[in-house]
């Protein structure tokens, strides 16, 4: 970040000259009004030539995935059902944005609903291949620097995935952290909102930003885990300059690694050497993707049933897939599934009395070279039922020259801690950034 | 209480006198062994000899129902698929009763599996009459003398109903608030652990014994209410010797009232005069029993589906007919029903910003004069649902001649003040005790 270096209003510019410029190949945005971001950021201007002790984010145009509501700005969740639709309010997420200083620059693309069908976002690395999705717009709009910092969501994998693809850092908290008042809500037991940045600093700068206590959504933590930047302090944290303690965890999505995945992460790990121990989860993960499968289908049916039913026709075909999905699950399977997450959850909770941090590939491998799907949430989709901090980071490559990112899992409410190891290993190993790449 | 006037051999003695008259006409033991309660009666007395400190129940017999697990006696839940089965260990309720000092002086009679195939005890006022169920045997028991304190479970109505049908008091505590472990269970959201006995002072009594945290119950709170006893402070808690503020609701039940119950409690209520007011629940109630119907019956399904499935002849028709019930809840209307739930249990918890406690009817009326059936918890299932604390006194008498309790319901947690707003009540209005009458 360059805070302080430059006016709010020539940040902006500098990022709307991207915009103009890479717009049309990306399609990163939903919603953009130059205007109104100009104005946000020549207010933030006078308010600090004014005297006025400067947010967290002061002067940082931000992109907000086009499910939060903003009341300046139309929030259509890419869905026809939704077409031109104004809030009457913010979300906690804009309120929380606009507190801490930020620009909301714009709405990015979505998939329809946060689901599975495409926006029309591309790979800013090969327009050819998906950015990933849900949170397809907030993706690629920072890995072609056409914002600072950037919000979505993940319900599945939408927050990692497309973080991976797009050769970026992602962040998923603890669930809970962050309020999601006023955000389309998908799966209220599996929604988290997440973020994406340039480093491993920037994640940590707008979760500080994000994680206040909101009552309006009862999942919240009464107290998410805050400065985050400031325990950003590897050498402190790891006692005598020593490296972490990573388990490397295959987890039951191994077996459905695309291309050379399997081969990158596992040079990747035998570069790390002694620091990491692979680790075989317990027989009980062993439907942990179905479990994940049966809470969010029945969810989609629960929050959009009726929209399929009443209004198919203002569905894509892939959405009505989708929800359609979810209407065979019982009850008595969801109260199955809810209760052994929570067995899950207690296990591998235990393994982290041995280990600080968990290692698992962000994505089956390279974005896929098919503009009709966003590719699979299948090394998400656990991390995401057991609610656990997940962080990606930039550090390898596949076949064909695209970024795969390494996931960084931590204990629920470890939020600091897995930042923290993630950046370490950033520092060791980093290095090649696909920032300079596009 | 006759705590010290008597040792626990001799009180045990009397208690076992009076089943052994009694027993054959009320049949509220599924297991009894006098030489193992007459051996747990004098190991206390010998300790006591010793010096040790008596516990909070010292020497007291307690009744407990038998779906709850005892390393000493067997547990088979009334259903033939338990027969015989004896537990290796004790359940959490059992584990905190003897350390409290109380004997467990046998196994109550429950329903098969606390749903609602009636067992073989009868109503102590009038045998043709059931006594209510699930906790059937535990209400008979302290109707009739035979016991001094008695443990059940609610997951509709099965602790209220029963109690008000036997003319004892009852309390079932606030969700959470009693471990579940070692229990059967029915359904996790649903069930409670709830008390009786022959007082106020008792519920509070067994209650501080009771409610402790354990970690193995995932969905108890950290800090139960406690010292329910030394709370009972009428004179102190309600100002200037003044009333609790009562609020009688009548409930989206009240149109399935029997006999001349309406009649009998507006009567009561019109007594009570100025210090009760009558509230009209929300629109967003009149679903409120549908709606705890779609939360358990599905659990049911979750655990005892199989059951259903593999050995539906172990199973007897009216549990057949429950389960069955639940098949046809989809996971959609159940994650529906939840969310409902907790609307609702915020629009409730507002209304005890006015009231410190509702006053509703503690059942449809007087005890049915039909052993086919347990009675129906319609007046119960919606506090079960919020989680709320619920007592019922044996205040009123309908045309039969048979007891009808009132319900004292509090906000969530605020069991010491429920407890005591039921006290004052009975302090006031109490006296036509039921337990003369048998």
């Amino acid at each position: 970040m360059m805070k302080g270096e430059f006016s709010a209003e020539e940040l902006t510019r500098a990022y709307l000259a991207r915009i103009a410029e890479r717009e049309e190949t990306v399609g990163a945005w939903a919603y953009l009004d130059e205007d109104l971001a100009i104005a946000q950021a020549q207010a933030l201007d006078a308010k600090k030539k004014a005297g006025e002790k400067p947010g967290l984010l002061h002067g940082l145009p931000v992109g907000l995935k086009d499910i939060f509501d903003t009341a300046d700005m139309p929030t259509e969740c890419d869905s026809a059902l939704y077409a031109g639709r104004r809030p009457i309010e913010d979300s906690a997420v804009a309120i929380l944005l606009r507190q801490a200083g930020a620009i909301i620059l714009g709405k990015t693309v979505t998939t329809e609903f946060a689901i599975s069908s495409p926006g029309k976002t591309v790979n800013p690395h090969n327009p050819k291949h998906t950015p990933g999705g849900s949170s397809s717009g907030s993706a690629a709009a920072i890995a072609d620097g056409m914002v600072a910092l950037a919000v979505g969501t993940q319900t599945g994998g939408s927050v990692i995935r497309p973080a991976s693809y797009c050769g970026v850092f992602g962040y998923k908290p603890t669930f809970g952290s962050i309020s999601r008042r006023g955000m389309s809500i998908l799966a209220r037991r599996l929604d988290h909102v997440g973020v994406f940045g340039r480093t491993v600093e920037d994640l940590g700068l707008i979760g500080d930003a994000l994680m206040a206590h909101d009552p309006g959504d009862w999942d919240m933590l009464a107290s998410p885990e805050k400065d985050l930047v400031s325990n950003l302090s590897s050498s402190k944290r790891w006692k005598n300059n020593e490296a972490p303690r990573f388990a490397f965890v295959r987890t039951p999505a191994w077996k459905e690694a695309e291309g050379n995945m399997q081969t990158v992460f596992e040079d990747f790990i035998n570069k790390l050497g002694k620091i990491v121990e692979e680790v075989e989860l317990e027989g009980i993960f062993v439907d942990v993707i179905k479990c994940h499968a049966t809470i969010m289908d029945a969810n989609l049916v629960a929050n959009l049933g009726e929209a399929l039913e009443k209004t198919p026709e203002k569905l894509r075909q892939e959405t009505r897939r989708r929800i359609e999905k979810g209407l065979s699950v019982t009850g008595a399977q969801y109260i199955q599934a809810l209760g052994l997450a929570e067995v899950q959850g207690q296990a591998l909770d235990r393994l982290f009395d041995h280990y600080d941090a968990i290692l698992t590939p962000s994505a089956p491998g390279e974005a896929p070279g098919d503009l009709t799907t966003t590719g699979r949430a299948v090394f998400n989709a656990m991390w995401t039922l057991m609610g656990v901090p997940a962080v990606t980071i930039p550090l390898l490559e596949g076949e064909k020259g695209l970024p795969i990112g390494v996931q960084v899992v931590g204990r629920k409410g470890d939020d600091a801690k897995i930042l923290d190891a993630a950046r370490w290993l950033w520092d060791q190993f980093g290095g090649i950034s696909y920032r300079g790449k596009v």
